[in-house]
């Protein structure tokens, strides 16, 4: 594991509400075996996912933006009038956490809906200018968060990562 | 995107309510822009992440497991009387959250605690009979979901990125 991500992860343990320190102190002197977890790769894929997320949570705290609010709105971004349930779909976004999410932007001023043409039922999604001025600074925070990520996995291994990850993408 | 994971998930979004399928059908006409996630890894991570969940909690439907169950299932197999706090730290699972899950498996009877050795506030936990022999069965069901795993990635790439996670592990 590399270091600093090895520093963070004490760092955040320090931070959780334990058993009794000295308890887990004791009980850390032999560390754990991981047994047959250690053959799954959902396991390693979570415990990495769990680590990028948290880092861009805590990253992105400034601007109030979680993981799936900020790609909703870089898919209106660049899909401007597009329908609720294209980007539900694209982002396989179940239908009513995605009204809930939406309903928070457009609470926030970020986005509006249009009623898409001769269908009242649909709407269709923008961004507005509000929206484009808070996207701004939200991306030069996932600008620290991304060469975080580039330090901690090194910049080849992180393309390595991703060319693997975006054939099933 | 493999192909039978590209069905899989055709599958799923079927069975997913959403807009109503005349709009969607409409709008989906043109694929979606991925637009600047496409250069985040956490996106991509996720996505692989989130189907591989989805298959595995399919998969042990027959058991009713869930990843995190499963983990700390075979972490105290593997480390049979360590405590809940030295397994909630190596899992990197909030104490509350953890002791919920512990509650759940100790009431179908698959786990069990002891004192530890002179301390009334540590319990160090074991599998019971009954756990062991509920795993063996668990076993052979994350046996199939590791198979549909390595047909989805191909067994090479799959290798590949699980030693690529490893390093972060």
């Amino acid at each position: 594991m590399d270091v600093r991500l090895k520093r963070r992860r004490a760092g955040r343990n320090r931070a959780v509400e334990g058993d009794s320190s000295a308890d887990l102190a004791a009980d850390q002197m032999d560390r754990l075996k991981l047994g047959t977890l250690d053959e799954h790769l959902g396991y390693f894929l979570r415990r990495l996912q769990v680590s990028v997320f948290k880092d861009f949570i805590r990253t992105l705290a400034p601007m109030d933006v979680r993981p799936a609010q900020y790609s909703v709105l870089l898919l209106i971004e660049a899909n401007p009038g597009r329908s609720q349930a294209a980007i539900g779909q694209a982002l396989d976004i179940e239908r009513a956490r995605l009204a809930r999410l939406l309903h928070g932007l457009e609470g926030r001023g970020w986005i509006g809906r249009r009623a898409a043409d001769g269908d009242g039922r649909s709407h269709s999604l923008y961004l507005t200018r509000g929206g484009e001025k808070a996207l701004v600074r939200i991306k030069a925070l996932t600008a620290r968060h991304e060469a975080w990520l580039a330090e901690v996995l090194g910049s080849k291994r992180r393309l390595l990562l991703m060319d693997l990850l975006k054939e099933f993408g």
